[in-house]
């Protein structure tokens, strides 16, 4: 049996055909204009996947279902993108129109809840039931799995976890409201975290690092591996923040296993243990449960379509 | 069809009888002595369940099966209460024990699950399938249902939303760490709180309601509606922190309704209404979503009762 993934970015589209064990047998993407509409983008995708099914042999009807990731708030029950800051569509019914150009049924939801799905399907959480993703990137996005479902709430609009509050009255953050988890957490913070550093410790190996190698990621992290106390300063710092937002997420879902995910993540071991380490100290009940199981996500790059081709698997399984 | 349910507390055990529309057709309870093993426990309460039933003209058989909730960490699935602090219990066997002494299956949830469960099943959020339960007590308890499923965690050990960070280095909570939506939104925390506004504004009406009620929580609402300044910001503060709690809640589970439970629910809608429009300034996107809906839980009394009779009805059907 074969599914058909879908991740829709904001200047492209990933596709790919898997097995329902979510091997990719094959994939690509195309470039989308600006202002596509949701018709012209469900005509498009719908031929391209039976482009990409041509190509590797595989007849239409072979393909049981197509799962769709986007971003955004999306209402899968109605298979409606509500509101996607990313791809300008609004009440866009993308189900109904691709289901026009294909002779199986779509499923389509949030690309992070997706991804948590595919996660839970195929990669570090496979085979649990109850799993938290983190995303640390320019925000910070959650996917969460619990009792074998993914938590979307009403309207789609749920599983925004880097929105919730970890320093009332703290940094301001791009939604409104101030010290969000994200205003602290991700990957952009990290990056306002190191510029004041930077500022008040000019002659730190951070601060020649910095000027040396640009703005990324990667340079407190190597800073405070190399020994550096300001890195070190910033990384202790950011680790616990990503602890304390962590926590909330932990105390409520008790998850089998949380997934770090995103680019920070590729510091691997180094971070991951930190973080668990700090998390471990301040979960609830740490003296009476299991400890709490961090881990790095493992599906990456292909995350989006592996997330999408899971919702395909589980929705189009239900419904068979 | 009959169901019974089990509310079990630190010094006694509260048992009904109700019909699957949550009608409680006999009730009562009992004093547990100091020290009791699980077996006595179950003993005991399934005779009290088995003369509630003769008194009221019922017979055995007609019960379906028994819901219990109890405070702590429990083990739905396993039938375990793994650990609680308030009625002394490690991995007490609960639900084979009093399977012992019934003919019908036995379920046992924490009693802030069921709590919730009670509520989309009988109250506020009767039908509802997506609902945060936050009870302002001694604690900040959450018993949340996403999906129509309550979220338990492994082991049950989630659904501690109380332990949610929402100020990091701030107050000290009782579980160890700091900042806990627990030590700024309890029943407890406002006393706190409204202790510091005394001393520093001695002459306002807050400080001599203060001085003639005694330290209870209805005194600063009091001094508020009355027009009191000092009073005022006690209130003012407590409503932003109990937003800003939520508001995490919120943004992750996006549930149809929001219900607040506990002592301070009692003060209704002087105080709904004011967490309501805190809780709506401050959520994620809240230009293109629907307002969040804020209602006080209405099971009151008998919560912890038809929250046990609800697992039994729920899990019973499931079973049958």
């Amino acid at each position: 049996m074969i599914y058909a993934g879908v991740d829709v970015g904001g200047m492209s589209i990933k596709c790919c055909l898997a097995t329902e064990e979510g091997k990719i047998i094959t994939k690509g993407s195309f470039v989308t204009k600006e202002g596509i509409t949701c018709a012209e983008m469900a005509e498009q995708t719908a031929s391209y996947i039976k482009t990409l099914a041509k190509n590797a042999g595989i007849e239409e009807k072979e393909i049981v279902s197509v799962g769709m990731g986007t971003p955004g708030t999306v209402d899968g029950k109605k298979g409606m993108i509500v509101y996607s800051n990313n791809i300008k569509l609004d009440h866009a019914p993308i189900v109904k129109e691709m289901e026009k150009h294909l002779s199986c049924p779509v499923f389509v939801e949030n690309d992070a809840n997706a991804a948590a799905l595919g996660e839970a399907v195929f990669g570090a959480a496979k085979g649990l039931k109850n799993v938290v993703l983190v995303t640390l990137g320019t925000g910070v996005g959650t996917g969460i799995v619990a009792n074998g479902q993914m938590i979307t709430g009403m309207g789609g609009a749920g599983a925004e976890g880097g929105h919730m509050v970890i320093k009332m009255g703290g940094e301001k953050c791009s939604c409104g409201n101030r010290g969000c988890f994200e205003a602290y957490a991700s990957a952009s913070a990290l990056l306002k975290q190191t510029d004041k550093m930077v500022a008040r410790h000019p002659d730190s190996l951070l601060a020649s690092l910095w000027a040396e190698k640009g703005r990324v990621g990667i340079v407190p992290f190597d800073a405070a591996k190399a020994g550096d106390k300001a890195g070190e300063t910033v990384i202790r710092n950011y680790v616990n923040y990503v602890a304390q937002g962590l926590v909330g997420l932990v105390n409520i879902f008790r998850p089998d296993v949380v997934l770090i995910g995103g680019g920070i993540s590729n510091q691997g071991d180094y971070f991951i243990k930190k973080v668990s380490r700090r998390l471990n100290r301040i979960v609830y009940g740490s003296s009476i449960n299991d400890r709490v199981k961090v881990k790095a996500a493992e599906l990456k790059n292909d995350a989006g379509l592996l997330g999408a081709v899971a919702l395909a698997v589980r929705a189009g399984n239900a419904r068979a």
